[in-house]
């Protein structure tokens, strides 16, 4: 029995609100239950020095949390002076997973940077913000087509995560924060809508699984970004 | 003629969003216009070093602002590793401001951390998070006392706060962005529910000012506060 | 009655020793009673990146505290590895104080940077930073235009700058340490020398006050800063 | 067909010195190929704060990159004042990795620390360094038990990571730089001695990749991690 | 011929000022020429955590320059947010050479620390604090001795430093800056009042030297600190 | 007696091994004893800002020590966010150390990057660091003089270093770490190959030394770099 009721493969309520503000090119309130993330998209005309003069673009992300995002206060990054190795992980994760389906010659010699900022918390921040951050990307890409600044899409695919465990011996999809602190094995996946692997990260916390574990953690999550495609569609009107 | 179309002494439209989100002990999504703050109040049963067994509380805030809250991304301060000066100097003011109407004593040995994020620039970013903030504080209080960990209310007075210009050589209430960045003179006021004055912050931007000028943003001020109480009032439920 | 015996409207002696260092392009060691201030003016035929071509320089301000010019010692901030909040907030002000007199299109394309480091304290550090500040300025500009690497005068007016504040409910002038500390309200004030507001900063410390103590603290500024005024005046030769 | 002329399931040739330093409780240089990291294992009679009076031990575990140890030179991150954001997943996911395998209360209220410092790179450093902590681990631990500090073997089972991946179209075992550098999907295993998964991080690079896909990478690491195993055991001796 | 015209075992004119600031327990403003370094001196009733509960105190300095100390601006260390490598050498040299003479156990569990800051650079900076510094040092063990808070001197000897270089060939004493930017070897030699060595580091810059330089170099030092030894004498009246 | 058994004037025994690592253009482990470096020399075509367009090249040096190269493991700098005085002063000396016998006009515009990490400490690491510094320097010259990047050879002489002390009374070569925590006074001496001096830096440390105990440190140092010079010109074989 989870702690929320919910059955094995039950995703918590999706929603994705665009235009959540009004600056970025793109902007997405995204909540997986009661999980939210702020996710913008901003366009910039300029790439990184490593990139100058080649003829392609580049995705970036950043990922934050708000301090009172958690039951307890966290200590302000900013305060202390840096970023834990949790955030930075987490934010290369994000960056990873949205480059792995855009063509960056089609996007031509600009940077799209991704914010993700966690309001609130309540279990898989990272995978909500990869599965906002394809909308905040899409909106700020279609604004590019719009004006014409690009003359084809380079976004070749959309792009889902979601978190499933083993919680009490049980496949879960879509762990909360009570199911995440006390699952036995934990995974987040990061899938394309044609169906294809981005990143696998699945850890043992404290019982190694094996290959059929896997297996069975990989089908939740197909199920549960089959429903973040969804939502993904609706939230950008195609 | 006021860019918004706004009459002199005309606020933006405020509004407060109390419960905004879960884990905060006050919890408030406060708008002015277009700037948009969310503000937590965090009580923490242990006080800094410097009180430690002095048998009183304390009031401290934290201000960020995400990085595409404004028309251009601005870089992230935990990636930069630094807070800004203006950052730092925000912060301070804000818990200037609500000491000034707390009593430590009766607050007992307990920390209340304010955390001001905004979501959403639009001018004033900085007495919206003050505005807010004894919102959220009120808040985190009546849980206290609801709890009985205290036995008196420790907040003696509300506070609010409103900035005024001079703007093309008149003053004008509550400048937006675009009034701000081409304002003559600028000036924060932070006030109490009784009228008096917490602090004054006025600066000559393009033009320096005389006694009058003073005089004058600070009556528009009033005006200003006297809209807050009321709101505040009815976020607060009294 | 104040703990130094002066009357509510008395200031300091003031000392404004020019040349005290012999590299810099202005030099001046300000005191007033206790307070000892090392000011120094630097010509650099550059400005900070924002302005880079457009035709016009820049007045900025650096600020420290050498360890032991307090009562007890402090830590040194090169060694701690960041300017404290209180820091960069003197410094931002004693910035904008110069730049409010300083036509930056006549200055041309260079900055001048002005070190404010406190030799000794006893209050009121930030306003004789500021006081002599304008000193150091109107010295590294006279060499400027003695060696007409300038055409035209680009200081407007004289700034100067003085604490007031409520001591036992007295407004008095010119705040020492022992007074500073037990204060109910403190402002600091920034005038011109045709005697307008360039920044007005005032706080409630243990009690707040209104609209008339604002007036009195001001008033009390004025007579401060013609005695400052009379002593730069003599200390630049005119 | 790869770069060094290797079959597919073909590993380097892996080496493990024992004893290589003569200071630290375990101490070991591993080689896989041309890849060479320096392992150490320091025993600490003091466990992290978070730990503290719980009766338990900790296993955490440090990386580094000697600057020169690549192609070209990288800065030096203790120059540079921070670690980057690889260095910190590396590291976590190293301490994750023998964490898994370890009785934390069979420890005893003290603290295994890992050092991992890559002296030469070509692919698969943080693999090298898992593969290899594992017998500092054990050295260190077994000096423990022959000192009797504790009771009974906290260490449950082996641990050894691999990296696989598809390059050219072909999934191919313990890639090098070569090849590392051109894969199309590149994944690390971490696997326990009795076939159990600890970690799974798998990325598409140039391309996506399916299920089918990601188990042949896990069976090729399962033959990879058979012979690491081997050489564990005999440089461990059983 | 020396660019100041002085012969080559001349030393410039010594100042030493002491009570120059009135908070420290110790404190001199001491120049040679146009070389002036404020120097003070604070007794702190505890010990750094490497001495807790030995029965011992602790000397220690720290060391800075203005900003614009010399020819031209250079930048603030806090504002970098480090101090450089030169700072800190010449922080820990000054430390050990007072050190050297002092009496940990007779000092009692308290800590002396010696800040020396450079208000204007011609050369021999850290020569002249280590200089300054031993003065300061003995006046605030005077305040201890006086105040009984020591029984007996923990001070066993004077310690003086003077920096002797090859300038165009030949040995000469107590370098300014334009002849140290010039010189072939340069040296630092801390002396204590009975001759004996504290310290050497003689460098090589433009050429090396041999062992009859180093015995040269070391004999003007003699003679530069028995008139260092002459003027710290008189400072402190004994 | 010293711990080792060693006679007063007699080295540990010295290796120095080339091409320990592949990449690097000179690679070398240097070990005296129990103390052992690697050092690489990397070449890189560019040189620092303030030599650029100046038409020479530079040589600097970079240090660390490997967490548990010690007895205790010490904290990792680059975990920390800074480098200790005590690294910074290491190599600011390795990098003067070498610099005296290059000729910058004959290298080109180049910098040699040589980075000294210490795989295991006993005492001597910075002397190794040098003596190793000047083999990885001269196998990556010939390098570049093979190449004919460079015309003619820009290294004009040898430089070795060592460590010579006051224990027990007894001046002693090539202190290990038994004798350097214990040593009344302890130098370290960088000389040429011609036997000129580059650097002498010689701090008492339990008692003070006199000008023929400076000489007779200074003495045991040339025995010790004549073994040092003839272990270098047999790695580089000549």
């Amino acid at each position: 029995m989870r702690p929320s009721g919910r059955a094995p493969d039950q995703m918590r309520p999706i929603a994705i609100e665009t235009a959540f503000t009004i600056h970025a090119e793109g902007s997405v309130l995204v909540a997986f239950g009661n999980t939210k993330v702020l996710v913008t998209a901003s366009v910039e005309e300029k790439v990184p020095p490593f990139l100058r003069g080649k003829g392609q673009g580049w995705v970036t992300a950043e990922y934050g949390m708000l301090p009172r995002a958690t039951h307890t206060r966290g200590s302000r990054e900013a305060a202390k002076g840096k970023q834990s190795g949790r955030t930075q992980e987490i934010q290369r994760l994000i960056g990873r997973s949205l480059r792995a389906v855009v063509d960056m010659k089609k996007l031509g010699e600009r940077q799209i940077v991704i914010d993700c900022d966690v309001i609130q918390a309540d279990g898989g921040t990272r995978t909500a913000s990869i599965s906002g951050a394809w909308v905040a990307l899409r909106l700020a890409v279609d604004k590019l087509l719009e004006a014409k600044a690009i003359a084809e899409d380079p976004i070749e695919d959309r792009v889902a995560a979601i978190s499933c465990g083993m919680y009490q011996g049980t496949p879960v999809l879509d762990l909360d924060y009570d199911e995440d602190s006390n699952a036995e094995a934990d995974g987040n996946f990061v899938l394309t809508g044609k169906g294809q692997i981005v990143e696998v990260q699945a850890s043992a916390e404290g019982a190694t699984y094996d290959e059929e574990g896997l297996l069975r953690l990989l089908r939740l999550a197909r199920i549960g970004c089959g429903e973040i495609f969804a939502a993904q569609a609706k939230a950008v009107g195609r």
